[in-house]
Protein backbone atom coordinates (compact mmCIF):
# COMPACT_ATOMS: atom_id res chain seq x y z
CA UNK A 1 0.00 0.00 0.00
CA UNK A 2 0.77 3.15 -0.85
CA UNK A 3 -0.20 6.80 0.90
CA UNK A 4 0.96 10.05 -0.15
CA UNK A 5 0.50 13.06 1.72
CA UNK A 6 0.67 16.54 -0.16
CA UNK A 7 1.29 19.67 1.39
CA UNK A 8 1.58 23.32 -0.05
CA UNK A 9 4.12 24.28 2.42
CA UNK A 10 6.72 26.92 2.98
CA UNK A 11 10.28 25.37 3.79
CA UNK A 12 10.83 22.39 5.64
CA UNK A 13 8.92 20.31 8.51
CA UNK A 14 9.23 21.64 12.02
CA UNK A 15 8.17 18.49 13.54
CA UNK A 16 10.67 16.82 10.94
CA UNK A 17 12.00 14.17 13.18
CA UNK A 18 8.70 12.75 14.60
CA UNK A 19 6.99 12.66 10.80
CA UNK A 20 9.60 10.61 9.87
CA UNK A 21 9.71 8.18 12.73
CA UNK A 22 5.75 7.85 12.30
CA UNK A 23 6.63 7.19 8.91
CA UNK A 24 9.15 4.59 9.55
CA UNK A 25 6.94 2.77 12.03
CA UNK A 26 4.47 2.73 9.29
CA UNK A 27 6.78 1.02 7.21
CA UNK A 28 6.00 -2.30 7.80
CA UNK A 29 2.29 -1.87 6.58
CA UNK A 30 2.65 0.80 3.89
CA UNK A 31 5.42 3.09 2.27
CA UNK A 32 4.34 6.80 3.16
CA UNK A 33 5.53 9.63 1.07
CA UNK A 34 5.76 13.80 2.34
CA UNK A 35 5.63 16.01 -0.38
CA UNK A 36 5.65 19.11 -0.26
CA UNK A 37 5.11 22.06 -2.54
CA UNK A 38 5.76 25.71 -2.74
CA UNK A 39 6.19 27.58 -5.61
CA UNK A 40 7.08 31.74 -6.79
CA UNK A 41 3.45 31.93 -8.29
CA UNK A 42 1.47 29.95 -4.95
CA UNK A 43 3.63 33.15 -3.05
CA UNK A 44 2.28 35.87 -5.15
CA UNK A 45 -0.88 34.12 -5.34
CA UNK A 46 -1.03 34.34 -1.10
CA UNK A 47 -0.29 38.22 -1.52
CA UNK A 48 -3.07 39.15 -4.24
CA UNK A 49 -6.50 37.22 -2.72
CA UNK A 50 -8.07 34.37 -1.83
CA UNK A 51 -9.58 33.27 -5.18
CA UNK A 52 -5.99 33.55 -6.85
CA UNK A 53 -4.17 31.70 -3.80
CA UNK A 54 -6.85 28.72 -4.27
CA UNK A 55 -6.03 28.55 -7.94
CA UNK A 56 -2.36 28.41 -7.53
CA UNK A 57 -3.23 25.67 -5.22
CA UNK A 58 -4.87 23.71 -8.15
CA UNK A 59 -2.41 24.04 -10.45
CA UNK A 60 -0.02 22.29 -8.33
CA UNK A 61 -2.55 19.66 -6.99
CA UNK A 62 -4.70 18.56 -9.55
CA UNK A 63 -2.22 16.90 -11.63
CA UNK A 64 -1.26 14.78 -7.65
CA UNK A 65 -4.81 13.46 -7.90
CA UNK A 66 -4.22 9.37 -7.91
CA UNK A 67 -5.92 6.72 -6.46
CA UNK A 68 -7.98 7.52 -3.74
CA UNK A 69 -8.23 11.00 -2.70
CA UNK A 70 -9.07 12.73 0.20
CA UNK A 71 -9.00 16.41 1.56
CA UNK A 72 -8.57 17.54 4.66
CA UNK A 73 -11.02 20.55 5.09
CA UNK A 74 -12.14 22.21 8.60
CA UNK A 75 -15.40 22.15 6.98
CA UNK A 76 -14.96 18.13 6.09
CA UNK A 77 -16.38 15.29 7.66
CA UNK A 78 -15.37 14.64 11.41
CA UNK A 79 -14.14 10.82 12.21
CA UNK A 80 -13.09 8.47 14.95
CA UNK A 81 -10.01 6.65 14.31
CA UNK A 82 -11.78 3.47 13.39
CA UNK A 83 -14.07 5.42 10.96
CA UNK A 84 -10.71 6.80 9.76
CA UNK A 85 -8.75 3.50 9.38
CA UNK A 86 -11.83 1.78 7.56
CA UNK A 87 -11.21 4.27 4.53
CA UNK A 88 -7.45 3.44 4.11
CA UNK A 89 -8.67 -0.11 4.31
CA UNK A 90 -7.94 -2.39 1.22
CA UNK A 91 -7.04 0.64 -0.46
CA UNK A 92 -3.56 0.50 -2.77
CA UNK A 93 -2.90 4.14 -2.90
CA UNK A 94 -4.27 6.56 -1.30
CA UNK A 95 -3.64 10.67 -1.79
CA UNK A 96 -3.91 13.15 1.26
CA UNK A 97 -4.08 16.92 0.26
CA UNK A 98 -3.57 19.39 2.95
CA UNK A 99 -4.64 22.76 1.99
CA UNK A 100 -2.43 26.24 2.33
CA UNK A 101 -3.46 29.27 4.26
CA UNK A 102 -6.20 29.49 2.19
CA UNK A 103 -6.94 26.05 2.56
CA UNK A 104 -8.24 24.45 -0.72
CA UNK A 105 -10.66 25.10 -3.61
CA UNK A 106 -14.57 23.71 -4.07
CA UNK A 107 -13.49 23.03 -7.56
CA UNK A 108 -10.42 20.47 -5.99
CA UNK A 109 -12.49 19.30 -3.09
CA UNK A 110 -15.13 18.38 -5.64
CA UNK A 111 -12.77 15.93 -7.28
CA UNK A 112 -11.83 14.18 -3.98
CA UNK A 113 -13.05 11.01 -3.11
CA UNK A 114 -13.55 12.36 0.74
CA UNK A 115 -13.45 15.35 2.66
CA UNK A 116 -12.29 15.23 6.36
CA UNK A 117 -11.63 17.35 9.14
CA UNK A 118 -9.75 16.76 11.51
CA UNK A 119 -10.97 18.29 14.19
CA UNK A 120 -13.09 21.40 14.51
CA UNK A 121 -10.04 23.67 16.16
CA UNK A 122 -8.39 25.89 14.39
CA UNK A 123 -5.10 24.14 13.85
CA UNK A 124 -0.97 25.44 13.14
CA UNK A 125 -0.60 23.47 9.94
CA UNK A 126 2.67 21.29 11.40
CA UNK A 127 0.10 20.42 14.23
CA UNK A 128 -2.48 19.10 11.63
CA UNK A 129 -0.11 17.37 9.52
CA UNK A 130 1.77 15.58 12.74
CA UNK A 131 -1.87 15.04 13.66
CA UNK A 132 -2.28 13.09 10.39
CA UNK A 133 1.08 10.85 10.43
CA UNK A 134 0.03 9.72 13.85
CA UNK A 135 -3.38 8.95 12.33
CA UNK A 136 -2.40 7.21 9.61
CA UNK A 137 0.15 5.24 11.41
CA UNK A 138 -2.92 4.47 14.41
CA UNK A 139 -5.22 3.26 10.97
CA UNK A 140 -2.49 0.71 9.78
CA UNK A 141 -2.08 -0.75 13.70
CA UNK A 142 -5.44 -0.75 13.41
CA UNK A 143 -6.37 -2.28 10.05
CA UNK A 144 -3.74 -5.10 10.38
CA UNK A 145 -4.56 -6.42 13.92
CA UNK A 146 -1.41 -4.87 15.43
CA UNK A 147 -1.07 -2.88 18.61
CA UNK A 148 -0.42 0.37 18.77
CA UNK A 149 2.70 1.31 20.18
CA UNK A 150 3.82 4.61 20.15
CA UNK B 1 -4.52 35.39 34.33
CA UNK B 2 -3.62 31.99 35.47
CA UNK B 3 -3.89 28.46 33.68
CA UNK B 4 -2.65 25.69 35.30
CA UNK B 5 -2.52 22.47 32.28
CA UNK B 6 -2.30 18.94 34.92
CA UNK B 7 -1.27 15.77 33.29
CA UNK B 8 -0.80 12.04 34.62
CA UNK B 9 2.15 11.54 32.31
CA UNK B 10 4.98 9.58 33.09
CA UNK B 11 8.40 11.14 31.88
CA UNK B 12 8.95 14.70 30.40
CA UNK B 13 7.15 15.97 27.50
CA UNK B 14 8.41 14.39 24.42
CA UNK B 15 7.63 18.10 22.71
CA UNK B 16 9.14 20.30 25.91
CA UNK B 17 10.76 22.47 23.33
CA UNK B 18 7.38 23.70 21.58
CA UNK B 19 5.31 23.33 24.43
CA UNK B 20 7.61 25.70 26.55
CA UNK B 21 7.63 28.13 23.22
CA UNK B 22 3.90 28.38 23.37
CA UNK B 23 4.05 28.73 27.21
CA UNK B 24 6.78 31.98 26.21
CA UNK B 25 4.31 33.28 23.29
CA UNK B 26 1.28 33.23 25.88
CA UNK B 27 3.25 34.58 28.83
CA UNK B 28 2.14 38.58 27.71
CA UNK B 29 -1.37 37.52 28.24
CA UNK B 30 -1.23 34.37 31.12
CA UNK B 31 1.29 32.62 32.76
CA UNK B 32 0.29 28.73 32.08
CA UNK B 33 1.94 26.04 34.72
CA UNK B 34 2.43 22.61 33.22
CA UNK B 35 1.92 20.22 36.23
CA UNK B 36 2.87 16.66 35.68
CA UNK B 37 1.96 14.07 37.71
CA UNK B 38 3.05 10.16 38.04
CA UNK B 39 3.47 8.11 41.07
CA UNK B 40 4.03 4.10 42.70
CA UNK B 41 0.54 4.44 43.19
CA UNK B 42 -0.61 5.20 39.75
CA UNK B 43 2.07 2.96 38.27
CA UNK B 44 0.73 -0.20 40.18
CA UNK B 45 -3.05 0.64 39.97
CA UNK B 46 -2.46 0.54 36.27
CA UNK B 47 -1.45 -3.33 36.15
CA UNK B 48 -4.37 -3.79 38.62
CA UNK B 49 -7.92 -2.73 35.78
CA UNK B 50 -9.50 0.41 34.73
CA UNK B 51 -11.04 1.28 38.39
CA UNK B 52 -7.91 1.15 40.22
CA UNK B 53 -6.18 3.55 37.78
CA UNK B 54 -9.49 5.73 37.67
CA UNK B 55 -9.40 6.27 41.57
CA UNK B 56 -5.60 6.51 41.64
CA UNK B 57 -6.07 9.29 39.37
CA UNK B 58 -8.64 11.11 41.87
CA UNK B 59 -6.45 11.12 44.57
CA UNK B 60 -3.78 13.02 42.68
CA UNK B 61 -6.40 15.52 40.51
CA UNK B 62 -8.71 16.02 43.23
CA UNK B 63 -6.76 18.21 44.81
CA UNK B 64 -5.74 19.87 42.57
CA UNK B 65 -9.44 21.40 41.34
CA UNK B 66 -9.63 25.04 41.57
CA UNK B 67 -10.36 27.52 39.80
CA UNK B 68 -12.89 26.98 36.27
CA UNK B 69 -12.16 23.53 35.52
CA UNK B 70 -11.84 21.83 32.16
CA UNK B 71 -11.70 17.90 31.98
CA UNK B 72 -10.19 16.76 28.61
CA UNK B 73 -12.60 13.41 27.49
CA UNK B 74 -12.89 11.92 23.69
CA UNK B 75 -16.50 12.20 24.62
CA UNK B 76 -16.59 15.66 25.83
CA UNK B 77 -17.68 18.96 24.26
CA UNK B 78 -16.18 19.68 20.49
CA UNK B 79 -15.54 22.93 20.24
CA UNK B 80 -14.19 25.57 17.45
CA UNK B 81 -11.40 27.96 18.35
CA UNK B 82 -13.64 30.57 19.36
CA UNK B 83 -15.81 28.88 21.08
CA UNK B 84 -12.84 27.90 23.27
CA UNK B 85 -11.48 31.08 23.46
CA UNK B 86 -14.80 32.29 25.00
CA UNK B 87 -14.44 29.81 27.55
CA UNK B 88 -11.17 31.44 28.72
CA UNK B 89 -12.21 34.73 28.32
CA UNK B 90 -12.36 36.83 31.53
CA UNK B 91 -11.51 34.15 33.68
CA UNK B 92 -8.63 34.70 36.32
CA UNK B 93 -7.87 30.76 36.83
CA UNK B 94 -8.31 28.09 34.95
CA UNK B 95 -7.04 24.57 35.28
CA UNK B 96 -7.00 22.03 32.20
CA UNK B 97 -7.20 17.82 33.43
CA UNK B 98 -5.51 15.65 30.91
CA UNK B 99 -6.36 12.05 31.47
CA UNK B 100 -4.30 8.75 32.19
CA UNK B 101 -3.99 6.30 30.22
CA UNK B 102 -7.57 5.33 31.39
CA UNK B 103 -8.62 8.54 30.85
CA UNK B 104 -10.71 10.29 33.90
CA UNK B 105 -12.92 9.03 36.29
CA UNK B 106 -16.68 10.20 36.32
CA UNK B 107 -16.78 11.34 39.60
CA UNK B 108 -13.63 13.61 38.72
CA UNK B 109 -15.87 14.56 35.40
CA UNK B 110 -18.72 15.77 37.29
CA UNK B 111 -16.70 17.75 39.58
CA UNK B 112 -16.03 19.97 36.74
CA UNK B 113 -16.97 22.95 35.30
CA UNK B 114 -16.71 21.60 31.66
CA UNK B 115 -16.06 18.44 29.28
CA UNK B 116 -14.48 19.03 26.39
CA UNK B 117 -12.54 16.61 23.49
CA UNK B 118 -10.18 18.03 21.12
CA UNK B 119 -11.18 15.69 18.39
CA UNK B 120 -13.17 12.49 18.06
CA UNK B 121 -9.43 10.83 16.76
CA UNK B 122 -7.67 9.26 19.30
CA UNK B 123 -4.84 11.05 20.35
CA UNK B 124 -1.72 10.16 21.36
CA UNK B 125 -0.95 12.03 24.46
CA UNK B 126 1.96 14.08 23.30
CA UNK B 127 -0.31 15.41 20.98
CA UNK B 128 -3.28 16.15 22.69
CA UNK B 129 -1.16 18.35 24.73
CA UNK B 130 0.86 19.95 22.20
CA UNK B 131 -2.94 20.79 20.16
CA UNK B 132 -4.01 22.21 24.29
CA UNK B 133 -1.14 24.11 24.10
CA UNK B 134 -1.42 25.83 21.01
CA UNK B 135 -5.52 26.01 21.41
CA UNK B 136 -4.31 27.90 24.88
CA UNK B 137 -2.31 30.59 22.77
CA UNK B 138 -4.84 30.98 20.37
CA UNK B 139 -7.22 31.71 22.52
CA UNK B 140 -5.55 34.33 24.44
CA UNK B 141 -4.45 35.60 20.49
CA UNK B 142 -8.50 35.84 20.21
CA UNK B 143 -9.52 37.32 23.60
CA UNK B 144 -6.51 40.12 23.39
CA UNK B 145 -7.47 40.66 19.72
CA UNK B 146 -3.95 40.38 18.87
CA UNK B 147 -2.76 39.13 15.63
CA UNK B 148 -1.91 34.58 15.61
CA UNK B 149 1.64 34.58 15.11
CA UNK B 150 2.92 30.85 14.72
Amino acid sequence: MQIIVNSIQKGTDEFASELNEYRKMSAKFASIKDEIFFNASIAKAQTIDRASALRAYDEVYMPRLKGYNIALDERGEELDSMEFAKILDGKNLVSFFIGGAYGLSDDFKDKCDKIISLTKLTLAHKIAKLMLFEQIFRALCINANHPYHK
